[in-house]
């Protein structure tokens, strides 16, 4: 069985991994869907037959049967587009943050823009699989986590859910990622001459990803530090999570908590203590890597968690997502 | 007046960097002190002269009446060489950890090593001139800061000195380094193919310099976590430092505290509210750059530090401590 | 049907990427052989499994029935190990430079070496599929060519076999290389800060992989002038080929010659007129691209040569050698 | 004496270079002249002081008595600000190409524009002062090279000049420049993520700046191929220059005519054979390093020569120029 799937903004680089990954996606035939023409296409060798182009329209969304559409988009054109294409038929992964919020009020207040789907906003699903996998399954729309909070929220959630952090001390999340996540659209700070040698810190404890991990996470606002910041390398986030847990516990004792959340769990992977990952770990794979150090007599952990921001952050987790939807194995195309 | 001084370790990045910078030093002749060649000399153009060589010997260093000796080299070369160079009339700048800590019992902890020169470890000043700097002035033999420990001392130990730090919350530091903190010596770890596009953590919660925080900005180490971090980049350092304040602050509160300490301080450097330092702003130069957010209703506050290793948190300081010690400017050679 | 087959040197770069494609392989079953463990494993997650590790022995492989085993090992090594290996019934492909040349005395001048296995090396066959395929099919040992070689080779050999190259002008090919080429080993000049931001060439008009070009296009010394340089990047060569040509061609008619060459080969791809490869278009590729720019009214052309040096420069045509001694797709697991 | 002088286009990388050369020269005093603020400031330390702004016009130059403008600057830019700068009084150091060529035929020829001022065109000096010293001395307006001339002409002409060039074969220049060489304004090309662990050759045998070299270094057209390559750095230019000798001539043979040019020559610096130059070398200096292989029995050479782009190739240079042209020790500020 093959599903016809297209593909909105596959010019930028999350939209250019899905086609990559795609393409080896034994079910799905993919189609692009030629929205705006605002960025280039690469130079291509003769003969190179990309996958078929057609017009982003309600028609030709309806005539291509397409079963499911990303939209690797800015949140605004994800508003526009969403209603119609779910409309022609198509169930849609949204990889924008137009849908990740759960009201209004709290997409204002954190994209500091009003929403233009509220309905749309309260029925997507937030599609983080290893905590919703129910709920993606039998949704029209999906919209895939941020990069930063699924590094963040992987780590934090089974920790948080079984009780073990002390929340009167402050839990900080110290985030670094690549320039890809900032898209492919030029800007003086994503310039070669910018980031080469440099690296800086922006968005500090205001940054918009912030809202999903309190909401994921169940955590105060209060409670909770992220600092966002710029690598000089195209992809990868490795995030610094710390904290002090309620009573002594090692580095052992916190693995099994995550053991239990994520035993069968096909993209997360554990470190034994003593080892941490690196963003070479992870790097161009759906994993999500995480590893512990504690001093149990001080009460201190630290977490350190590894996504490809391109990948589990973006285009292979929209893949994932894509798979429940359409009832095929989760790791399809993925491993 | 020429003060002859001497560099032991020359062909290393600290090394190269004191004779890059004291070549613009106007009250000095330099002398590299030839000890084992371990490493090898760049190539260079035709009528090259780099400054002039002589032997590592008592002899040598009385011959040419040096002034005062740095020492680029590990912790137990400084150990052998400091007792015959104070012997022969030098004044030593060691930019190991040799002589950092106050305590054999101490250094024995962190560094896992027995120290061979008690009495000299209680005789050492740190070199940390905004802070001692008349302990500096009058010393024989001063001991340079730690690259790590520069930035976060002197972003710290203001706050914690005005007490406005809450110490049941922890305070957390990410620091990230360029490369070349790890010294010119090849090993895997520092291999280009390994670091490029890669980013790690090291030494959680265990890094030796972070006993040099606990002494200096005198913290309990159950308050303190740190980070140590390897940038895809040659040089500096750039920390992300986490706490939280006793009562409501805003960034220009705690920048009023910083401006009382740093206000004459030729090196330090406050960014108003809302600006930050990158690492180009610092890089081949002796400034630490010091930027502030805060979240004054939730009395979170994050302050970034950033130096270059080799400079600030290395050659640069000690040629600071070398101008306090022979009664120069103390910033002369270093704008 | 699956294959069993080996790897020796499987921590090494080319190692590593050979156990990288062959696990996508759907026809083999990888064996690493530990010969010296002089380099360190990487840190890996909980349950990591790589392929089974059998001893390097004659034993071992006969036990485990090995049909073809890889070397991705210095020269030396490949010529012990060898005759052992084809008398315990495994065909070889060996990644070293221990096989490429014609005879003792090409190998001696080059390699500044004595060579221990005389018979083998007049046996063994140079694995550049595209010209020398049906050589392959039928060997017991087959040396797999240099990277700079086969970037080179591809784009001239076509073209001196057509005679359109003025060969009494110079033929230049200015190659550059990402730093993986030189090996896992640490060494200065593959250590980070020597490399990042920088830019160098070696082993100008005398590096051993001039040997394979002279052999393989038929060239004279005094004609090809050769150049290594090493870009600061991981992975990737990129060669620029200057030459003229005996009368006036556009880049059509050069285009054309390669297309008679290469119209049915799977691994090289052309670009028209007016576009090049980059390394982006042939990283993780085993991929040779070709474009061309040529000035007819002065009969100058220019080629730009583009391949992954760890892929089609060394695993990945390995791999190619394999399937053609194993009577397999050529392609398989490489596409 | 202090002349006051002004940086048109001060934002950009070559503006930002002049500002921090000349930030220590002894004899000028700087003003920032505002065109367009067509880029932003950097983040600034509290009490920072640039130097002082001024606008751009004929008054504000008048009043301040600029004594030289630089003009960092597009070509239409500098060729409508050029008349009036020299009619106010200030003599002018173009970094631009518009007044490099000698005919407004040949600009049109390679900038594919009209050129809007014969007139000035005709009255420019080429500021390449190792070979127009004299003429610069005495210039209203001095035309400063192109960054790529610089290095291949340095290289090229001595030889051309000697007559040592078998001009039957080709002379091929191999040219890789850091990103910083495309200016500050962003595009996808300058792109980090588009440049990071990448390598590409543009403008082949088409690039504008050949012009530069057939005027100064006395080349025919169809003797010379020229290659721009985009290195992953921020800074430095290599350039690999190929040729043949028309008689037998050793590495020793080419330099004894570089000594001769370049032997007083205080920013030209050769290597003894077996040493080339790499970028580390120059960067951030106004050096133009050269080395030389030769293989005699072949009449093969290959020159290495390397600037920084920044430095020798635009901002350094200018101020070389400047001094000329105020009377002043040429090296005054750039050693």
């Amino acid at each position: 069985m093959t599903y016809p799937i297209g593909i909105v903004g596959f010019r930028g680089y999350s939209g250019e991994d899905l086609v990559r990954l795609l393409s080896h996606h034994p079910h799905v035939s993919v189609h692009l869907l030629e929205h705006r023409a605002d960025s280039q296409d690469r130079p291509r060798p003769r003969r190179y037959q990309g996958p078929p182009r057609i017009p982003c329209t309600p028609d030709a969304v309806r005539e291509a049967k397409l079963a499911v559409v990303f939209l690797a988009t800015p949140p605004e054109v994800s508003m526009d587009l969403t209603p119609w294409l779910l409309e022609a038929g198509a169930k849609v992964v949204d990889l924008s943050g137009a849908f990740r919020l759960r009201s209004v009020a709290n997409y204002k207040r954190w994209y500091k823009e009003d929403h233009a789907q509220e309905t749309l906003l309260h029925e997507a699903v937030y599609g983080l699989p290893e905590f919703f996998r129910e709920q993606v399954r039998g949704a029209r729309l999906v919209s895939n986590p941020g990069c930063y909070p699924t590094a963040v929220n992987l780590a934090l959630r089974p920790l948080v859910e079984a009780g073990v952090i002390d929340r009167q001390a402050s839990i900080v999340c110290d985030a670094k990622s690549g320039v890809s996540g900032a898209g492919r659209k030029p800007s003086l700070k994503t310039s070669f001459c910018e980031v080469t040698e440099n690296f800086s810190a922006y968005s500090v404890l205001e940054h918009r990803h912030v809202a999903e991990v309190l909401l994921t996470s169940q955590l105060e606002e209060h409670e909770f530090s992220f600092t966002a910041q710029l690598l000089p390398i195209d992809r990868g986030i490795l995030e610094t999570i710390y904290f002090r847990t309620n009573s002594s516990m090692s580095a052992l004792d916190i693995l099994n908590i995550y053991e239990k959340s994520y035993g069968n769990e096909p993209f997360v992977r554990l470190y034994n203590p003593g080892g941490l990952p690196d963003l070479r770990a992870i790097q161009r794979t759906n994993f999500c890597d995480i590893g512990v150090v504690c001093d149990p007599s001080t009460r201190r952990a630290v977490v350190v968690s590894a996504i490809d921001n391109l990948v589990k952050g973006a285009a292979g987790q929209a893949i994932q997502n894509m798979n429940l939807i359409l009832g095929l194995d989760e790791t399809e195309g993925l491993l």
